[in-house]
């Protein structure tokens, strides 16, 4: 599973060696920090992003600016409508809470969708299967987000179990005694504080960045969501300034 | 997971008791017969079929017609674009196998889709999350299809196992002490043979599926790929004529 706390600090090139990942990029923050920690850490990097009816699609234009500005050739936008199950304040008409203090919440927000990250990890891993590449790579992280059941140890630990168990190549690296394939969640156990930290050292620009759940049509952060709250609190917490609100 | 081979035989309603299930449809034999089966144990089903650019999309237009059918009011159909993928022979440019020794093959075949069922089942798990529903089903079976590994016991289980840690309705449900989400593959140690015997016992049409995977332009099967071949040596040991291919 993903590396520890420890490993998180250091990405080591040798670590991936040139070998294919496959990494979720949503135009956010965290995405943005994984993307260019599995860069550091040695990867060649496929990044893939989802049209699912988010109301903040915005960020499939920043996921872009991302993979671009990190030199990604290959990034794939597969568009899969959510909408079709609504059940989420992101994809449905369900207000996006504002003004909450998400610092000390512990509840699963109204903003959670249905078996969102069971839903991309299942398509990184078919495109994985094709590209040939084991590795998998996303920017869930267990601490500011521990209102959402799909970003936790528990559930990257059960989604490697099951892609040795579903796939072609799962299933024949397990025979052939090998380790099969890796779900990189580098983020899992720090807070936004860290991750911003850790962004900065590896040189991403956060300016292209979106973190929003409920932008204005132009673009502009609310300022209010849970996600807005966490990125302005993460900044002030690491002094550092955060491009995308000034 | 899964009812033993012995449930298989005689759906209980007592099973479903009025709850609803997510049903995976393709619109061919196998999954029409879990559809009837589930329905047969009492279950309210919704059914979940998906456009993923499959060349048998005549498939689609028999899950709309086995859903009628079987009552089902319930018939979403998403389309997610596998194409993007590519790597099958059913959703790229690469030749569906003929007149292959299906029936004493164990290779895993071209026409595999990359991660499929895991796709699949997770949309389902989204739908079932959204429909209050704890329980999803599908129609693979380990003996015929033993090529496939998102057709055996060992995926079912994974991915139930995954279910109950990637969802807020899993994760209260373990917390409460309960079951959580529930997995059903009434098929899934049931030969071709046994499938079409059940399914004519609970009643299933199978004039209005479709097992294909390479059907000329007005639908009708080609005889001549793994599934044809399955489905024509399936009818011709149970005894009984195949509406379809008639």
């Amino acid at each position: 599973m993903a590396p520890s706390r420890h490993d998180a600090a250091t990405p080591d090139p040798v670590d991936g060696a040139g070998r294919v990942a496959v990494v979720l990029l949503s135009g956010g923050l965290d995405s943005a920090v994984t993307l260019a920690w599995m860069r550091a850490s040695g990867f060649h990097c496929a990044a893939l992003s989802f049209d699912y009816g988010q109301r903040h699609r915005v960020e499939l234009e920043c996921a872009a600016r991302v993979a671009r500005s990190l030199g990604i050739v290959d990034h794939r936008v597969v568009p899969v409508d959510l909408r079709t199950f609504g059940g989420s304040a992101l994809t449905a008409d369900i207000a996006v809470p504002k003004d909450r203090d998400v610092v000390s919440a512990h509840d699963i927000p109204v903003t959670y969708v249905p078996a969102r990250n069971t839903i991309f990890l299942a398509m990184a891993l078919g495109l994985a299967e094709v590209l040939e590449a084991r590795d998998l790579a996303l920017g869930v992280n267990a601490l500011d987000y521990s209102g959402y059941p799909d970003c936790r140890p528990e559930f990257v630990q059960a989604f490697e179990r099951l892609a040795n168990r579903a796939t072609k190549a799962g299933v024949e690296a397990i025979a052939a005694g090998t380790k099969g394939f890796r779900i990189h969640a580098p983020l899992l156990h720090l807070s936004k504080t860290e991750i911003i930290g850790l962004g900065a050292r590896l040189g991403v620009d956060f300016g292209l960045t979106s973190s929003c759940y409920d932008p204005g049509v132009d673009g502009a952060p609310c300022g209010r969501c849970d996600s807005c709250q966490l990125r302005a609190h993460g900044f002030a917490e690491a002094g550092l300034r955060d491009a995308r609100a000034g």
